[in-house]
């Protein structure tokens, strides 16, 4: 549940009137995003929705954030648009925030993940990799393999309150990470959170991507292995094979997976699995008890971290590389 | 910030399946109320409001509130009107809980007090009073004089936690409502929580009232009491006299306030302040510290009772009774 700022109806007022969108009709604040203050606003024109950037995005990578909704759907990419004022600019500032006025995106996200959800979700993943190439600017990921020892320093005295031997863990897997992650994977622009919130369904159908604010060049299959961690995991802490095999098949047939990408596939996987267990371990050790944030549990990325420890080979994520000529 | 029930793509699609208003288009979670899980929903046919009732509200009361809204919209004030499905039916359930869809109100609540939304409050609450008449259903306010002591009673042993001597204070002043408390004054239906966010403007005029799930038959007058400490206090505890003003003074041209309405509203001020100290306090006392709620303070009404307990006359809420033929 995010709304983080309060907006006056005065400020909206004269925040929309730098727009050609006519008046303000209404505007809510939605419960939805964790990192900015989002609001449906509906104008004369239609709705949109504002966001304000809160204090974890940095003001200097939102060129990059925008620029880039602008670029991908140029080339094809259904996402928020940033809307332009009358000056010409999309990024403005309110209540002393950045902020921006994007496009409203039909659909919604699902809560219980469906095969076809994921077969839909690898080829859009496809097309958004395939859709970055040739944007200008550049952003590194803060949060890949060079981010993860500052991350688990950060947490590492405190981590065994969460569960015993973590430190431990962490500390090994951290070492191997290292020593092993690979550096000639075909690279580009990477979604870097494409967890089912950030996507949109319409009649089973992906309608668009959303929240581009941990977007990033790193290597794209890493970009695949996130998924794999976010999508294909029930409830009860299983994997299902199924959905991997949909999500790697259809990614696959629109933008052709290489054998090196294939054979490093179980090493990404547990690298996206220790991201997001550090920086979920650094905000449960950090968040107020009394903050108004629900905090995410550090032990589900364990749990599926243990779980990708043991995969040998792709064909354990249900991919026949034969299938794919390889 | 209230979304209390994860309410699924697939729940929601079948849920507005039962309506004549074609496929779900978006559907998200609004961080406006406090009772009920809130989501704004878009359909072919346009925005609407899907409420969830959650524990707060008594299922029994549902038709007392949505009959409410639509003998007040037949009478010409602008409120949600419940949506029927092809059955006829507004009322429903939705995930295990009493749902109605209500159509979407144009206009946003002023978080910035103006004088002029006091003036347009009161014409607009006259209005709402005088619509209720002829409103067949009838609802006891649980929350009026007779309620308040067994609420004080649940919170009196902890009490002075909040506030040394506050349980001594709170006693006296509820001796001193039983004993006073007007029974003869002009009663109907009353909306009984008309706090600024119930109130959507536009363009400085009101147009439209919302949240009717504390509305009741009650004193007319105390109502407009509810009001005066809603509105007519400045962030800082002052009292705006202004304000006060404009809201009595555009009541009484649209329902004339009686005599003896007036000369009790400073007691009924003061039975308004203690019933939100109350229940205040009793949340206050007893949320979690974790719970995703804001509590609101308990002390912000005992200044507004300390307030009204030094009032004598209504010409010290800024209305000459002269003024209005009295």
């Amino acid at each position: 549940m995010a709304v983080y700022t309060e907006v006056s109806d005065e400020d909206v007022r004269s925040f929309v009137a730098q727009y050609p969108l006519g008046e303000v009709v209404s505007c809510k604040g939605i419960a939805e995003g964790v990192e900015n203050s989002n609001f449906l606003l509906v104008t004369e024109s239609g709705p949109f929705i504002l966001t304000l950037y809160e204090k974890r995005v940095d003001p200097a990578d939102l060129p990059f954030f925008l620029g880039l909704m602008e670029h991908l759907a140029a080339n094809g990419v259904t996402c928020p648009q940033p809307v332009r004022a009358r000056d010409g600019e999309a990024l403005r500032t309110l209540c002393g925030r950045p902020a921006v006025l994007v496009t409203f995106l039909k659909g919604m996200w699902p809560r219980r993940i469906l095969p076809e959800h994921c077969a839909g979700l690898g080829a859009g993943l496809a097309s958004l990799h395939l859709a970055g190439a040739g944007f200008p600017l550049k952003r590194r990921n803060a949060l890949s393999v060079q981010g993860w020892r500052p991350l688990f320093e950060a947490s590492a005295p405190r981590a065994d309150e969460v569960k015993p031997g973590l430190r431990d863990a962490l500390a090994a897997e951290l070492d191997h990470l290292e020593r092993s992650w690979p550096a000639d994977l075909p690279a580009g622009v990477i979604h870097a959170d494409l967890f089912p919130d950030n996507v949109f369904f319409r009649d089973g159908k992906l309608s668009g991507l959303i929240d581009f604010y941990f977007a990033c060049d790193d290597l794209l299959a890493y970009d695949v292995a996130i998924c794999l961690n976010a999508w294909c995991f029930e409830p009860d802490g299983s994997f299902n094979i199924t959905k991997a095999r949909l999500l790697l098949a259809n990614y696959a047939r629109t933008r052709p997976l290489s054998a090196a990408e294939l054979a490093a596939l179980p090493l990404l996987a547990r690298g996206s699995a220790i991201r997001f267990l550090l920086t979920r371990l650094y905000d449960w050790l950090n968040t107020p008890a009394g903050a108004m944030v629900r905090r995410k549990d550090p032990l589900e990325y364990l749990h599926k971290l243990r779980f990708h420890q043991q995969v040998r080979t792709v064909a354990e994520y249900g991919l026949d590389p034969a299938s794919l000529g390889l």
